[in-house]
């Protein structure tokens, strides 16, 4: 039975693993640092498809295929699965798995989405309900651009605090057992707003919503930063990060030399032309199923936190002048 | 421990029971057939506020204070909440909730939401993660018209298989113990696509999925219809409720005797002009969080099936051509 401890984490008593993985991504991430990690890099921006949005689709399909063959089960053995996206009403997740005949449990926590599918689905394997469940969320830059800001062909121009929305997914087969990295803990996050208003700013919005879950997670398991190998962010960008160090140093809480961040490490921040960096549902996602859960079986890594964070803002409420809201879900992944 | 049974339905071992509820809605729900059962009804379509989408923010930040003062409780007993809406981004419930201090979990089902969100929120109280959660859902005709249809102001003809957006918020706070109506069983339902395109009739497009629920759920528990007071869908409206009985007589499954759908409850569909009925996510959750619920309190209902249907498509996945994927997820509550 999961425990909850202190005032919002929940520890698992057994055995509860990442069995298999996957990431799918775009063009610009295969050529980024992490770029021979991936499973699979699609140098056609449609991915074979007539719309971004169907592109994005298609990077689902493939990720949770890809990751239910590497585990060497068939679709048939997933209990349940847990998706999620950017697009309006999560058309990503509902095309991109409608044809999998698995119960589909759709979440919204924008950019958080990996971070709070991967949490649930380790619940349900947790809690004696499944056996075998898949987390799995999306983004698409072309897509995002559309939806979030302007249609590519205007040209807009960018601020150097905004961030590149990653065109990739990442899916994660959660099955009870140890064939893999353990899930030991997760902590779901609460609704975090300073009033931050700048739309090409989320890092700032959201590193306010990352700094509170980490500092829950660790008062909550009464554990210090130097315990963990990595504590990852997901994707606050160079301005959240710098941001959420200071947060923290304000409780004494140190991260500097642990920390990093899924959208600092997605792109080469210098050559890529990303400005502050990475971000998207699909960014998270694709970093922690290749580069992040591969180091566990080199041996790199032994205990992490994942802390994906997410910007509820949508253009409606960005015109209609309200602040951002932001929100961040931690999972403790251990060898 | 909860228990899985059959393909997909989770039985519950412990008693967890609905210990509060609260339904607000706006004028023309309060003139329907439900009227006098509600929490409260506005009167002013803007709820005080200065847009639709705010109004409907409003909706859920009363249906939540109103369903925790009721419980007798304050809100931090309450250990995490489950939500969602049809805006954009999910932005009714972002907003609505963000001045709540209690660990988020942000859903998307469209209306099928009020169902996954109970059912989820019942699933963390019988694991023992929780002792309290609550489930929350809204919608707003006037924000779901101009996001998904026209604006008001253009005043554009409906057909008669449309529905009427209901504006309306319901919660209800799960808790361990006796004190109310005890959720039994859960089921989550599978992405169903029978390939109906046609955006003014979500009722066809839905009630392939409810009937594939219903009969999971029947299957997994090895019951018929006959055991039940009365098999609830949300919101199938007039077209999709005889849709749905046509399919489940195919496989022999007779509910037309006990079956009853929110949307069609929640309207006098013959003197409000509703055409097909109620839909929005915020139909199924104010008809259970009134009527229904108040039901068990009358002794009326000793045993029943709440499912709630949603359409997973979006104005651009229409407008792009694709079909109409659907879901519905089921919940059993009983005296």
């Amino acid at each position: 039975m999961p425990e909850k401890v202190g005032s919002q984490t929940i520890v698992f008593q057994n055995d509860v693993c990442i069995s298999s993985y996957a990431a799918v991504v775009g063009a610009k991430e295969g050529e980024g640092p992490l770029g021979n990690g991936f499973d699979k890099v699609y140098n056609d921006e449609l991915v074979g498809e007539d719309s971004f949005e169907k592109a994005e689709s298609r990077l689902q399909t493939t990720a949770v295929q890809t990751a239910i063959k590497k585990s060497g089960m068939t679709e048939d053995q997933i209990d349940y699965m847990f998706a999620g996206d950017l697009l309006n009403q999560c058309i990503g997740s509902a095309y991109g798995l409608k044809d999998f005949a698995i119960p589909f449990l759709g979440l919204y926590g924008a950019c958080s989405t990996m971070a709070l599918s991967l949490a649930l689905a380790s619940l349900f394997v947790e809690s004696g309900v499944a056996k075998h469940t898949i987390a799995v969320t999306s983004s698409h830059f072309c897509s995002a651009e559309r939806q979030f800001r302007f249609p590519l062909e205007y040209g807009g121009q960018r601020t150097p605090t905004a961030q590149w929305t990653v065109t990739g997914s990442g899916a994660a087969v959660v099955s009870c057992g140890k064939n893999g990295p353990r899930i030991n803990a997760i902590t779901f996050g609460k609704i975090n707003d300073l009033g931050v208003k700048d739309i090409n700013n989320m890092g700032a919005a959201m590193s306010p919503a990352a700094a509170e879950t980490i500092k829950a997670f660790l008062d909550d398991t009464n554990t210090s930063p130097k315990d963990y190998d990595l504590i990852l962010t997901g994707d606050l960008g160079k301005v959240g990060s710098d941001l959420l160090h200071e947060l923290l140093l304000k409780d004494n809480i140190s991260i500097a030399e642990n920390h990093n961040d899924c959208g600092l490490m997605i792109f080469d921040l210098e050559g890529q032309d990303v400005h502050a960096g990475g971000s998207g549902c699909g960014c998270s996602a694709s970093v922690l199923c290749s580069k992040i859960l591969n180091e566990f079986k080199s041996g790199k890594y032994k205990n992490i936190l994942f802390c994906a964070t997410g910007a509820l803002m949508s253009p409606t409420s960005t015109m209609q002048g309200q602040s951002i809201p932001s929100i961040a879900h931690l999972v403790n992944i251990v060898k």
